[in-house]
């Protein structure tokens, strides 16, 4: 079973990016310092101030959200995705949007949907500014809807260029809450539709059910890496989400340096565990499509590193090496099994 | 035939919406100088710099762009939305991010579609500085998309606060380029299923196709209203989106003050004129669901509305008087009848 066989073409969208490139150099204006590729879009504005914002939805866990019939987190869900992409480029958040569509408009599920989203926003600090309900029944299927969200913060942390990594910096790993909002479309096949477990259904190994477990809210890391980048000890910061640790620690990395995860040096969770001796993927495509427990990987100096994992693991958040950076070409390579 | 008989149930939208005001409250931060209700939010960020956001999407535009097969021209809709959403809030547009979600990606059409985004940033001096790709053939119907965007501008003109505006103040209609993105529902069903017309068939009255008419792009007032700002003319200004002249007038309307449209000072396109003749509404129905003609109103004082009218004009841009502001309560009200 691959991604391409639960629906979806990542091949495509990597083709479909590839050519926008040119239509988004096409509209640069002065005050645009990063768009393309980076986790965040980075506007400089007035003086100093330079803003990054963050485009996203939260993938086809909306539907495991009808499926639960449970919409009040996946909002929350969005939040601090979008959060995140910011947070890796250095910034805090400001404010927040959101776009909202649906078959058929049940004031119920978008009230608890938005709710959702209120309390990621109030969670991060960030302003709920904005947003737009659409209700398109010839476009959606009957009693679902898709969720999207835009947020914009202001950056308060300068990052060194990716040149200035060196071989020899290490990875630190940020513990994942869950499956984040990545990798949903086969998860829902495995476990649905594969193999016939319900919603309230024991989710095997981890004491959970199946909804409580899928809909696990993404973790907002904002709360835990501010400290490590008040204290400069972050070089450079993946959010890990589509394409997983080889799709976005890709994204930090200069053209000539590799980053080497050792994959032995964290356990996933009972949730990874289990999908990845159901799911029949070879390690790569795994670790393309889930987390594995990893939802951050911070870039550090050799000497900062233990300090870092100690400022995370402070807040709450489990820390680890997980790897470092060696001379290479770009390439994200993993390393062991478990 | 209703608009709740094409699909679309305005009340419920509009119930959600009233619940949703206290949940954006309590996501208030100190830099939030206006959100709930207005076209775009306002948010302070440093010194006097001050940014307005809106999300929107082209709603149901989007199953005409399918049924045409003609993808390049939603997107610039969608900035040209956002900008006319920030500009009635006084501010000049930065950057843009779109949200493009599909059944399937085909990236044929994914391409088309940033390429109408891409162009309509460059048109408004926008840069498209990030965006989402979603593929989620579980939520979409088979071979359609959806498109939000977000825009962020920055104030450079204060208007002043609503209770500033006085009776008499005159109501400047600016011309529509055709339906802009809304009442799309209504038009479909009644076009296409009701009349059975196809993509091709010539639309009556008009010259122009069924698709053509449809797919004329949404009006952007950036340049045409500039001037007009600059000069101090526009006392209050309002993007006429869904909910038509009554629903976007309101917005900007002081509770002591009722705006008086008179709806013979303009003729209606003959893409209006058919749809009125045919759609069986009353006068009130459709003067909500389409913008039958005008696609911005500004506010003037008296002594300044000719000036006004001829600072748009010159940017080629029709301009007319079309009612004033009377001693009332917050209600727009349209008088005469063509």
């Amino acid at each position: 079973m691959s991604y391409r066989d639960a629906g979806v073409d990542l091949r495509a969208a990597e083709d479909l990016t590839a050519r926008l490139a040119d239509l988004v150099e096409s509209t640069r204006t002065e005050g645009v310092r990063a768009s393309f590729g980076s986790f965040g879009g980075r506007f400089a504005v007035a003086g100093d101030t330079e803003l990054v914002a963050s485009a996203d939805g939260v993938g086809t866990k909306v539907m495991v959200a009808t499926r639960c019939g449970r919409h009040d987190t996946v909002g929350e869900d969005l939040v601090n995705h979008c959060v995140n992409d910011v947070v890796v480029e250095g910034a805090q958040p400001l404010f927040f949007l959101d776009y909202f569509a649906c078959a058929t408009l049940a004031p119920d599920v978008g009230y608890a949907v938005v709710s959702g989203v209120a309390r990621g926003c109030r969670q991060n600090g960030c302003a709920l500014l904005g947003g737009e309900t659409a209700e398109m029944p010839g476009v959606y299927r009957p009693g679902e809807y898709d969720l999207a969200g835009f947020l914009v913060g202001r950056r308060s942390f300068d990052l060194p260029p990716s040149n200035e990594l060196a071989e020899g910096d290490v990875l630190i790993g940020l513990a994942a809450s869950g499956f984040h909002t990545n990798g949903y479309s086969l998860l829902r096949q495995l476990l649905f539709d594969q193999l016939g477990l319900g919603p309230d259904d024991p989710m095997p190994g981890t004491g959970r059910s199946v909804c409580d477990v899928l809909l696990t809210v993404h973790r907002s890391y904002l709360g835990h890496v501010r400290g490590a980048f008040h204290m400069g000890y972050v070089r450079a910061a993946a959010h890990i989400t589509g394409g997983g640790l080889q799709g976005n620690l890709r994204r930090v990395l200069p053209p000539h340096l590799d980053a080497e995860v050792d994959v032995t040096s964290w356990m996933p969770g009972p949730e990874f565990r289990f999908i990845a001796e159901r799911a029949g993927l070879d390690q790569a495509a795994l670790y393309e499509t889930l987390n594995m427990g990893v939802g951050m990987v911070l870039v550090a100096r050799e000497e900062d590193a233990e300090a870092l994992v100690a400022a995370v693991a402070d807040t709450g958040c489990d820390a680890f090496r997980c790897g470092q950076l060696r001379a290479g070409s770009g390439a994200v390579r993993l390393e062991g099994s478990w």
